[in-house]
């Protein structure tokens, strides 16, 4: 039998377990061109929140009784698809389900990376990371990056690349292993702890010739600092907002006006917006993954049913690098 | 003697006369190098609310006792200068005052435009248009362009440019009679009274394909209406935010979520930025002036002890066209 998670309700504020209920299903059967894969592995990601409200986003949400959407990693158990066969590792859009039938897999180059790190480094987190620091944060030699939820899938590989391609990079995350974690292991010039209650003074510190990139991945108070320390020409990537995913009443940003004194450029992306890059990039993640220029972790719930509270933490700055359900 | 308006104390929340003192001082004489002019015409423009404040801004404020500054074109009427000759009519930053030495002036080509036109049109406000837009804002054919203070010295000119420039130009101004001169007079698609207290609605129904461009002269709630109705990859230019120049406390974006959801650019500018490409601008904008294809308007406050009227006028939204007071 298969077994799913699908969306039960929509939360209204934080995400609970009755948002979610677990079904039985038969395991489907492989129609033409497609493939039935077992899923290994499941990436947790703070989109996931978007996808369980019916607000306006970048892609439709999901719809109440539909399986939780996400990406796995998987090995193809029956095989209709022309270049797929049964045992290769594959990465799909199954979602949080034990198998699935789809015609979209993409076979997973193991020599290059594990498995799991298609859901991680070596995937949208590490492209989201890549493209927005790269084509829209454009880092110099010498200059200040700043980034938030410093210790997550996408912020670390932010850091990394900031140090990487001649920056200065000041991570900002929650607790102070996750700030030891950043500076000690990823090698991040600093990393401010913002439950420490002194932010403002701390980013100061931190970056005593101003902030030229900031990579938000958070939104909130921490944006609302970071921009008033913005310097001239200054570029803000806008990767997301997780403190305002569950909440009812958005934040409301302050420093607009830091936009016009410096004349920054404060920009909105998504991955998929380079969707044809891919290889340049993983290319590039891949050659410095193996001259072990990169660092990268993952934190592992165990279990299909555990998924729901493995986002729940998530959502909540629980976790500890990148988030994976094994299944 | 001369005749000028210095800051007497800074502005807590609104301008008011007590923020300003008329003193009388000797004409000054030409030093080696400078020119003697007495003023003909100042300049009247929303930035001067911030050279009144002691916030941090892209150019340090006025201190407290100094002359208020302002742009002026007058009459070179003593000359020490190699080039400039008694009678040259020239553009100077003497700001208000009747009188005044200074090395920095430039002759005005009157061929071109009306001397006034050097302090609109011809001047900051109109390649504060110019470059907003063609740079950042980056119409292209087709797409909805719109601007805010569309019936002031930059609003006017920006509208004007899209539609010489194949977009559709849609105004927010305060009051029927603007946006009839909006709509009828400068040729704009659409005006919207943000008065009338359906600016959403009326937002949608000018703008039926979205909106590509928002040039934003005013922030707050114009602005964060307009956000909410920016199309995928939309431009913001954020030029100036009147409606808060006023104001102790800040507005506060609430729509800062649109940047990620819609992948807009929003970008702070000053035209400074681009001095070193003003005859380019200058060139393009006389040509359409001469082609009667630029419709422009003065509004005129006489004599130089009305100048914190006009000011606290142009603030409130209270005149029509590029202000000036005739000295």
């Amino acid at each position: 039998m298969n077994k799913r998670v699908v969306l039960a309700s929509r939360p209204v504020g934080p995400v609970t377990d009755s948002n979610f209920r677990v079904e039985q299903a038969p395991v489907p059967k492989a129609a033409d061109g497609e493939v039935v894969v077992r899923n290994l592995w499941l990436s947790l990601d703070p989109y996931m929140r978007g996808r369980m409200s019916d607000a306006k986003s970048y892609v439709k949400g999901v719809e109440i009784g539909e399986v939780m959407v996400g990406q796995t990693v998987g090995e193809v158990v029956d095989s209709s698809h022309p270049k797929l066969s049964v045992g290769d590792i594959v990465l799909t859009q199954l979602g949080w389900q034990l198998y699935g039938a789809t015609r979209e897999a993409t076979k997973i180059d193991a020599s290059r990376a594990p498995p799991t790190y298609y859901l991680g480094l070596m995937g949208m987190p590490g492209l989201t990371a890549y493209f927005g620091l790269k084509e829209l944060g454009q880092p110099k030699a010498g200059e200040t990056v700043v980034v938030s939820a410093a210790s997550g899938a996408v912020g670390s590989v932010v850091g990394q690349l900031a140090k990487l391609w001649g920056a200065r990079a000041v991570g900002v995350a929650g607790g102070t292993e996750k700030c030891r974690y950043v500076k000690e292991e990823l090698g991040f010039d600093a990393c401010i702890d913002y439950k420490s209650g002194a932010l403002r003074e701390e980013l100061k510190a931190a970056c005593p010739k101003g902030i030229d990139v900031y990579f938000d991945n958070v939104g909130g108070e921490i944006l609302d600092t970071v921009l008033a320390k913005m310097n001239l020409f200054g570029r803000v990537v806008v990767c997301g907002s997780i403190s305002d995913y569950n909440s009812t009443d958005p934040y409301r940003v302050r420093n607009w006006r830091a936009i016009l004194v410096n004349r920054l450029r404060v920009q909105g992306m998504i991955v998929f917006d380079w969707k044809d890059r891919y290889g340049e990039a993983l290319k590039e993640l891949g050659g410095y993954l193996a001259q072990g220029r990169l660092r990268y972790k993952e934190s592992i719930v165990q279990g299909l049913e555990n998924a729901p509270r493995g986002l729940m933490d998530l959502l909540a700055g629980k976790n500890f690098g990148k988030q994976l359900v094994k299944l």
